[in-house]
């Protein structure tokens, strides 16, 4: 680099649209698990791990060697959507390990490689199969930045993006939005009710677990009342397990265990187990209704991550050991996050599995703790509409002294940013 | 493998939308350059190029074994819009090979890394600087899967996709679309006319060549024109350059030699130089109003790609060597295609640089042509409104020997094909 | 009429959108207040009123003999929208009896001569006049049938009848909609959140008490409380009185008493006095931002409605008689609407003033109401989601003895209905 | 009045939207077949007849005396849409008048009394019956402000009324509307080119002659050509008449003598005989798959306007005079005007039948010459994209030496706003 500083050229070169780089103003070189290194040779612990898109962590030793012999015998890299080795591999691994222990007939829609592209695709079957446009959508809900997605996503900043009018999508509370309002009872009142002006839907598109949102996780009882509600109504269950799921909340998927089975899955982030752009819509087979290309896309064969991701799957989902010691360290983080929690008068605990967080009913002290994480190396975001919660998302593969001793910078963060009265009155 | 029939695990498990493998129906396991060789052993020469993905062929061995090295010394794979090594120093090569040299002050977003997310960020960006809402596509033209884009493409069998009708984009005639029409007139008289019910545009989306769309390549005059246009009614210029960007008609843009230069400019596909996602969106620097992640995206900071997209600038751009190279290239393949186009009666050359192909007026003849081609070891592939163009898509590095080998076996293919009084009366 | 079957031209003529006249299958041919003559000279009590439109009966005396001075004198019939003297007068008498003694400094549009053109002017100016798009509309709501206006209809039946998706509306529940649930929180909470995907509002639209939505009548508390959300959130206030208003629940406006001044207010049905066809927005000043036609309409001065209509303000509003003797039939109807549901297991009152009705709990059952109170002279009609509800809608000029005679129908046309256990029950 | 100026009520009360009054500042009392009264006892000859609403001039005898006749007897006033001898005796004048002897087996729907709601309805229905959303309407056509008809109508200032993008319409261009381009030929490359983006159209909406969009007369064969592509691509033909129907170009139909049929004929202006509001659409028998109330309104039973218009059929339509009148009328119009452009270098004959008018090719130029008419007594407008037509719609029964004069008016007033040195080189 020539510059002096090291952000020169993103000033000079880079969108303003860039955001996270503004948070961790430093350059990181190197990364390996859930440390990260910059360029002047200073560690951090991952506590973002690339928004639940290193769910094993950076640079993971198994699938680097897969993918550099992969690389070494001039392995097909971009293959459109032909067939390839690495592609028949991924499928049949992916169908072994995933698909028939969990008794899902669903077929795997190679989208576009990133969240929103599965998500548009899961809104156009879902309207396509059922001559319908209105999809549900829930508050707090984060499915992606093209028109179709964004027409589900909550935010009001992402929304104002669009320069027009986002249509297609009717907003209801999520499970708890509302204080005192039982979400549930509400949307079927108004789904029933034929002068409610609310259209039949296409379907519901809900995140079983709402990262962006503020980790709002929802109950067994709520999944199960949605799809109930849409197989009453006729319509289909879009579950968006891009972030939640691939083993972030202990489960393969993250509805696993809540007694339901969507209808359409998209799934994204942690699918290509290193961080390689991936994407893939679940389908129950007789809504596979496509007609070839119909949803078609340049980077739908992305070989490299076909690689690492079957690794990923055959290294990690072979057995239940990666998600009982997801179940451990998920219960060790509760009990920390519990016990922080405690100091921080209103203060809540967030989330399920290992995206669990405190919600400090401010953004501004939820910002200050984050930036002084950063001071003492620790690398962690915020969530929700006000950006109330700091929210953490280690890799699920981080050793737990790493892990402890993340959540002793937070810990110390957080005291450091209560006011002195409270922690008197503690 | 343990089918025995190499795609059964497809039939089971792929979902219907998948295109391409149906045509060329064998599992390939390398891809060096031109060539690709299948799980049979046999060798194919490329003449489909990742749909113009994969500009500087499969594999290049210099991006090869920097992104060996970048695994080896565990460099950052996934770092969301986090500064890193590799991100710099592509911005830097990029500014200083690309952009300095051309005098472009824009100012580089990464999108998702997919083309239709680069010119969905487009689209918002042009409606939100302006306060329009109407975008004005082409007839023919081809910018995308999600909504925003989707709304801009003119296939009908992709809009039907959609479920839903698509809004904010108004249809205008593609130069020479309408026989003895001039376009460009007519536009302008639409947009002159107050009561024309066509609303003040905020922009114009346009590919300099149409790939997809029959390989239409506007002239010079046209593409200043609609720049004219736009700056007389207040709107911007977004030149989709995805698939004729990245040297594949020649210069880097392929709207370098037309005395235009876009507001807006979306690329992808060649950018990463391997056939890695990747996209941007180049900005005109006031036109940069974002706020931090107004549009957002997990996978805009695919570092891998970042990697091999600066070593190809390094190798292919540092000078005008490639570029010439690119310009002989076409200009043989102009006269191979003329040659053959003479056989076919009623035949027309069509494209640009090295994206030209022959319409052979028909989509069954340009189907049968592709699939003689594949038997003898050519992947070819058709575009246009009725498939009719077959479009040779070859690597603008493929040796000249391979090259000829692979027209001679088109032309040979399309002489099998066309009628004998045709080749009687020739 | 040659027909033997009085109905025969409209079996072979008339479009199947017809409605109220399959429930009153005889020919009308006199009225006069209260009553309605069939061509066999039968009579009938009418509890229908033009849904609101004839509010002080049919043909009353006065403005007869003035509407036939005016034809007399050849007075402007037609006058687009150019000065007259019958409109200068109606203006006049408007602001004189109307605006001034309710300080209201409000401007008159005349929109085209129905409700709906009312509303969707409404729903123009306040997108216009604020920058925004969204309505929020509420649950039950009826506010006409042209798309922007149906877009704020609830009905699903009626928003079938657009062939495609109704936009730029979002649907809330009126008060009371939703058991157990406080509507004015709910929609307050989901506004506060930014991240709930409510785009900020242009204006709420709500009609003080449902007509067709089955006579749910807002408290005083809700109206004040949704004027106060709209203030917050820069919103305006749109109070659709068209069914409710020009002294149907007493005072002109339906929501005089209720301590709010709506923005703007559609009128129409009973403003002309004689059920001619006129309608009007009333704009608070500093709203009216209209161009000249920018939005107008052939039929905006209907000088024979502008003739009946400033005659029938003089002769009911330059007092306070008329609202009182409404304030004392609204009180009797309460009071036999009251004993009449103490028959029907279940039966709830509704509305308030002269539009009250009972909810019997099934369209079957109010339906059946309906057809046996025709039988005996009565026309009736119901309203609701699911029609259940049977709606008093009498002249409000009606003679007691009519009026009390036209409730004795009901009354026993209610007990025939109701099954005998329920009576023994009593 | 109390008010000094006669217009200071409009100025305090009405809103900015008003228009015609601003260019005739007087307060008109009387009126009679083509004169205007104003109320300092001035007279007017009208040349504006309603925008086409009074065919038959202001306050016909025989109308006035029958709808006197029904007020004196008590006939029905407002009676929904229910059974009423004046509903009947119109609808079988219609059918054995206009639908009979034309072969039609057109449905009569009486929409809401506004040509904006007959519009509306046509666009709901051809939705309905195809499945299909896309209408298309042509530049410089008007069809009303509702939301459904103002996405059809072309006018800029009434679009921007919307405050919203408007959906559901692909404009075209009417026939001459781009200079040496075929619009039909250009639609149907349009249509017939799959990747064209113009989704497959619900209909086509067009008016005979724009009356409105500058007097531009559809040939027979762009009408029949309108029709086949229509045929050819399964869509409608919607022709609104509200303008030119009901006699206005000779036939009662402005389309009856162009071998045409359409499927949906909206109607209103000159329909009630004596300006009354009314609207109705005729809809081809199979298409008329309404429910009941499916599209409904409170005001579609003006009975007064049924009288009325049922004298109007009787007195006019009964016999071909009229008709032939009209077209004497008429070639005296096309000649007096046609000489009157003999003056004006490069005005224009516009229109057909007795809607013509010239087209001087400056708004500004229109303006004073309406004006300068006024002042003589002459009531006069303007029409088209730059208000530059300056358009003589007289009532059809004005009196020969009154049409005259009025001619004479206009006549000076433009050879008097022409430049000097253009009349010398006359």
């Amino acid at each position: 680099m020539t510059d002096r500083k090291p952000t020169a050229i993103y000033e000079r070169r880079e969108s303003q649209a860039r955001s996270y780089c503004r948070a961790f103003p430093v350059s990181f070189t190197r990364a390996r698990n859930a440390a990260l290194t910059d360029s002047a040779g200073r560690d951090y612990t991952d506590f973002l791990a690339g928004c639940s898109s290193l769910n094993y962590g950076h640079n993971d030793a198994d699938m680097k060697t897969a993918l550099i012999e992969h690389l070494d015998r001039d392995g097909v890299t971009h293959g459109l959507d032909m067939h390839t080795d690495a592609k028949a591999a991924f499928l049949e691994t992916f169908e072994r390990l995933i698909l028939q222990p969990r008794g899902m007939e669903h077929k795997v829609m190679f989208t576009g490689p990133t969240g929103t592209n599965a998500v548009e695709a899961a809104m156009k079957l879902a309207r396509k199969t059922t001559g319908r446009e209105t999809i549900i959508a829930f508050t707090n809900g984060f499915h992606g930045m093209t028109m179709g997605a964004l027409a589900a996503t909550g935010n009001a900043g992402k929304r104002a993006g669009a320069g027009m009018a986002l249509s297609g999508v009717v907003r209801m509370p999520y499970e708890g939005a509302l204080e005192g309002v039982d979400s549930l009872a509400m949307i079927r009142a108004m789904l029933d009710n034929p002068s409610s002006g609310i259209d039949a839907p296409a379907a519901f598109l809900i995140e079983p677990v709402q990262g962006e949102g503020g980790l709002n996780a929802a109950s067994k009882e709520f999944l199960q009342g949605v799809q109930a509600l849409a197989r009453d109504h006729g319509a289909l269950v879009i579950m968006d397990d891009i972030q939640a799921g691939i083993g972030r909340t202990g489960p393969f998927f993250s509805f696993e265990e809540m007694g339901v089975m969507p209808d359409l899955i998209p799934l994204a982030k942690s699918l290509s187990g290193m961080g390689l752009p991936m994407a893939a819509l679940l389908i129950r087979p007789d809504l596979d209704i496509w007609k070839p290309a119909e949803h078609n896309g340049t980077f739908r064969g992305n070989n490299h991550a076909f690689v690492t991701a079957r690794v990923a799957l055959k290294k990690f989902w072979s057995d239940d050991r990666f998600q009982r010691a997801t179940a451990e360290k998920s219960a060790y983080l509760t009990e920390r996050l519990g016990a922080m929690a405690a100091h921080v008068p209103g203060a809540t605990l967030k989330g399920r599995g290992m995206m669990q967080g405190i919600d400090l009913g401010s953004g501004e002290m939820a910002a200050a703790v984050c930036a002084t994480c950063f001071e003492h190396g620790l690398i962690i975001e915020t969530s929700g509409a006000e950006d109330e919660v700091v929210k953490v998302l280690a890799p699920l593969t981080i050793p737990q002294a790493q892990f402890a001793a993340g959540l002793d910078i937070l810990d110390t963060a957080i005291r450091a940013h209560v006011a002195p009265q409270s922690i008197a009155a503690e």
